[in-house]
């Protein structure tokens, strides 16, 4: 019987529990699933309706990225080496103000998601406003995507009456709830300082209650976390433990600033942490104790952060961020190997998502979302370990074909769905009436 | 008349004294040289007889590596994740000591050559042995370099008699000086740890009757540092200063464990620094000063190091590593702005290479070395700051066309001169050699 699609001729690193690297390998595909991983037969790959030659290069699961808030694309560079609450207060939030629609969220979306295909990456954890706007654009583009309505209690894009705000969020996961395979919908409380007590408590109890992820920031910066201590007597992560906010279903992002009795307290709820290097070092936020935390045991996966605070969404250079800054941080080369951040940003960035039943690692059973390397890149030669070759050789750039549930959206390079020149365009008519507004000034 | 080549439609980011930004601009090359930096005309560009049209994307610099030791891409990989001296000791040395000869050093770089073209580097500076191996290389890639033979008071590959070793790296600097335009001779001692005072006096001296740049290792690490104060009372830059090996024409690479009085050293003897992120965050070795170096006016170029320490050379990746470490270390996200890594990266590290008046910007009269970046990659879109995108959403996968000298040498992402394929076959040759040693353990 014929396989719908087969991908082989290259190290399969399947990320298996064991870790199971096959040398020559092939993945055999049928209905959007992985249905057997194998060595090469000696005869070449069994028929199938569509077959991808990796051509010696590694076959890897699609990357997961679990933190970033795609629509900012949009502002990406729009304002750079910044103080945050300069950046936040004197530009991002007044264009968010005033620009962000549900036609500039699904614009901005589709151009993060092309960016993220294009780069490796299959799937990732989203939360904005406008949310369903980005659904469209996940389901335009093929990707995987859980997908979260922002909570604040301030007035928000489509929310304008904070009083609602947890409604709107929930009739969000309500539409979205088992309507499409690759769509979970989820939560997302913007911060314990831009939600209410009785806010968080709200929004986790309807979370729970509908059984989908809970995401938060948490301690992204050390005066975040002195002006929790001051005003409620606990760090962020044991405040929002002692609300009963933190369970398995709560992914944590950041944790900048914690110490070892916040490890406890996200191990004993099982919480999960987003770990966005990249971004808290572009914006002097401080590092987060990843290597500790892996140590430890927590749940850990990666994210980049938003477009317009990393400014790109390429997951293997947070791999290699990850890594590098946990070796300086620490002193210590030997720190967070390269396949602690290849796990990180595969299988256990899927299990923190919620996703680990589903993707994340090439096993039978779970759903077909690969990446294949290109052959042609030099940085891949030679290739004494094929992890670390991904993790500080390659760039998003070196990724040539992805398939998500057994489709593939990559060929060569190119994004086969939708036009990714069109999506461009449609950002830079955007952006050029943002820089429009700014030249005005005040009357922005 | 006909220019040899137009480069136009795009912002033209020429990095000169002004840091003047063509919004739309062209560059008319002839006989090798930038002859034009204007405006493109409303009707088009002028006649020439080849054009690279940047379809809107930034046209820059050709971007200068500092740092490298091209050969070592035969090692990329090999034994990542380990403490500095079990990797040099226990790997990297055995492996040069059975692996390096004239045919390893040529293939290794040409192989590391062709990562640096398709990632927009167009020079670059390199120490090692059997240097005249990497002219070769040099020569048939098209690139430009500075290039010194290795000066250490051990045998090393080609110098079995320490005693000779100046007089191994001068031969190589009388062999080539003058010889070929894109090549620039160079002596390169190890370092002050690896180099007796009477070694370093003498290839000083010797550089300096020739003329020549010279390289060396300097304070990599605060081990060296307390190693060179215990034994010589003094830091290793100024240690280098009281031995009068301190010049304008002398580039201290790494200069990580350095102190205001070091930076003070520097500045008094107009020595340049190659500063290397990638490698030291991926070695634990700390974090060098940059942003202090830069504000005192410290000349500094940026450097990938070896592909054995990085693993790659794709100098985009270093600007946004070297941005993001200095905001990281010194807690403000302000600290080493986009611009001062831009420039780092392209003028001001040519001139501390001694090319200042060669090339690192698009002036007229310098030599056409450029790099057009890709405008169908996401990533670039939308492009507020092309100096921001460049530096924080770029990587080296998105540069399209490459021209050395005024030659194109990468069209479209494709190296035109020799086979990337072929350069990666003969890696992987070697690569194999390398695996099956070590598999046969002590007898390797």
């Amino acid at each position: 019987m014929e396989w719908d699609l087969v991908v082989h001729g290259g190290p399969v690193i399947t990320a298996d529990a064991l870790e199971t690297v096959l040398p020559a390998g092939m993945v055999c595909v049928r209905n959007g699933r992985i249905a057997s991983v194998a060595a090469l037969p000696p005869k070449g790959p069994p028929p199938a309706r569509d077959t991808l030659d990796a051509q010696g290069a590694p076959i890897l699961p699609g990357l997961v990225n679990t933190h970033t808030h795609a629509p900012m694309s949009l502002f990406r560079g729009l304002a750079d080496d910044l103080p945050l609450m300069e950046w936040l207060n004197g530009h991002i939030f007044p264009a968010e103000a005033r620009f962000i629609n549900p036609e500039t969220v699904f614009a901005g979306a589709l151009l993060s998601c092309a960016e993220m295909l294009l780069s490796g990456t299959t799937a990732f954890v989203d939360g904005y406003f406008l949310e369903e706007h980005v659904a469209r654009a996940v389901e335009v583009s093929g990707m995987r995507a859980v997908l979260g309505h922002g909570v604040i209690d301030f007035p928000a894009p489509g929310v304008p009456d904070p009083g609602r705000n947890v409604e709107a969020a929930m009739a969000f996961v309500e539409r979205r709830l088992g309507r499409h395979s690759r769509i979970t919908p989820s939560v997302f409380c913007h911060a314990p300082y831009t939600c209410s007590e009785h806010t968080l408590k709200k929004a986790k109890a309807r979370a729970r209650e509908a059984g989908v992820l809970f995401q938060i920031h948490t301690a992204e910066t050390l005066g975040e976390r002195e002006q929790c201590v001051a005003e409620r007597g606990l760090s962020p992560v044991r405040y929002l433990e002692s609300l009963g906010v933190l369970d398995d279903k709560t992914l944590a992002v950041h944790c900048v600033a914690t110490d070892p009795e916040d490890i406890r307290a996200l191990l004993r709820n099982g919480a999960a942490v987003a770990a966005c290097a990249g971004s808290n070092m572009k914006l002097a936020s401080g590092v987060a104790p990843v290597t500790e935390m892996l140590a430890r045991g927590v749940r850990l996966g990666l994210g980049t952060d938003s477009p317009a605070s990393n400014n790109n969404l390429d997951m293997f250079r947070e791999m290699d961020l990850a890594a590098r800054l946990q070796k300086t941080a620490t002193g210590k080369p030997s720190a967070c190997p390269a396949r602690d951040v290849f796990l990180a940003a595969t299988r256990r960035g899927a299990e923190a998502a919620g996703l680990g039943a589903v993707c994340g690692s090439i096993e039978p059973g779970k759903r077909a979302d690969l990446a294949v390397m290109d052959a042609a890149s030099p940085r891949l030669a030679p290739c004494f370990s094929p992890v670390s070759a991904l993790v500080y050789a390659a760039n998003g750039g070196d990724a040539r074909h992805v398939v998500v549930d057994g489709r593939v959206l990559v060929r060569d390079r190119q994004i086969t769905a939708f036009s990714v020149r069109d999506a461009m365009e449609e950002v830079r008519r955007f952006a050029w009436q943002i820089r429009a507004a700014n030249g005005q000034g005040g009357k922005a």
